[in-house]
């Protein structure tokens, strides 16, 4: 994949991790801009991916979500500190239907042990779907 | 499937819905038991459905929470009334490795409008691997 | 208490729902700039609200964000129609000391039954100490 | 104040540490009972602490909640390693009127450097009023 206009040095690495996980291949996960602290990602929700009423499952947004922001901690921490996500939580502003969606995750806070990351989950119109913020336990190199 | 020993006259329709669902159907979600307010899920966790390092993505987790809630919402609204998840928080207690996982999700108040769950995410030697919280927007049979 | 620069015509309103709230005067709490969708809020800290370890009680902080996401809620939706907290959830960055301590609080979306806001607390020297959100349930004037 | 039916050794010194702190004792916070992974908080919540629309201030019960899973995070890790709020939510289930109001807090795991906890808020009558989860940094006596 050819180098996005908000890449920074960290986006080659992150785009390599992700193409060897069958978990982020098999949602159809694109990092379309990484840098420093921020990361953006898209996935064409097919329609195999909604809940019992039509709209895409909740599931499907908190996994893009949380993948945003623990490679958001990653960019920071850099592949070789573990990052687990301790607590995520997201709340949905509005119905969403099967389609392209985005998702930017940035860092608020890195600590030593602890880091703290947001995102904005949004539609191909630019229309806010949900917000979400988790927390993500890093460790040492060292220790693990 | 059998009736389980913990089914209620709702579990039949619930297990109907999901055998017609391809985003239930695709993650392998399987109802082991249901009664009017409690929903219990298990699903087969294979190692395509690992995060970068191994674990058990926070996102597969996320998702049987929120469909162990909602279903539980589902119990006692039933399926003529729409219920959509408003909010979501997961907090992991533990890192998961593939295998069978099951997760109790029971509902804590049903007002006219918005449905309060909680569940609960264990691994197949019953340790529990995360607590979910959820809310959900339940609407009338009549206005959609 | 003069106009702020930030002040929007919902400011003098929201004041005087303030000053007549035994709670809000009690707490110390003052309203530095209103308008449409954002409230920011200030209070200084003394030291009979610490916790047992010499920080800012994070209750404290709780309530300060909860309160300028409710107000932020409350420009948009007017004084007339109820609005109570459904869910809120806060994160916090840093350890507090005593002192000057603000909030901006700023809602995400305003629907027909839900609101959705978020809130940044901040210490005198800007830092952010913790990131809160919340739901709100908004009522009609008719109904309540 | 005497022993309560569910202490543990743990009580005494619990109820030592609250009456030192002027936050505590100006909520007019009481633990009724006290034993290792589980407290017991009550207070009398008086009009002086109600929202604009005349229930109890969430801020209360939220403070409520977070001291009450403080605590039992407390009764685990002892008084000498440090124990700070990471993450707090909690849920409304009710509105809540002025009068006793009740908290358990309990532990759901404590690790090497974090713990979880829940809390449950009751209103006289035994209603749940409102469910928190929250967790916790917790430090080691030899680092702070």
């Amino acid at each position: 994949m050819d180098q996005a206009a908000g890449d920074g040095p960290e986006a080659e690495a992150l785009r390599a991790s992700i193409a060897a996980s069958p978990f982020h291949t098999g949602l159809g996960l694109r990092i379309d801009a990484a840098s420093r602290g921020t990361v953006e990602l898209s996935m064409d929700v097919t329609s195999d991916r909604l809940n019992l009423q039509g709209s895409v499952h909740g599931g499907v947004l908190a996994t893009l979500a949380d993948t945003a922001m623990g490679l958001a901690v990653r960019t920071e921490v850099g592949p070789d500190r573990p990052h687990a996500t301790v607590e995520m939580s997201i709340r949905y502003l509005r119905a969403s239907r099967p389609g392209r969606i985005e998702a930017t995750g940035h860092t608020q806070r890195v600590g030593s042990t602890l880091a703290f990351a947001e995102a904005d989950v949004r539609d191909a119109d630019g229309r806010s779907l949900a917000r979400a913020s988790g927390i993500y336990a890093v460790g040492t190199r060292d220790a693990q």
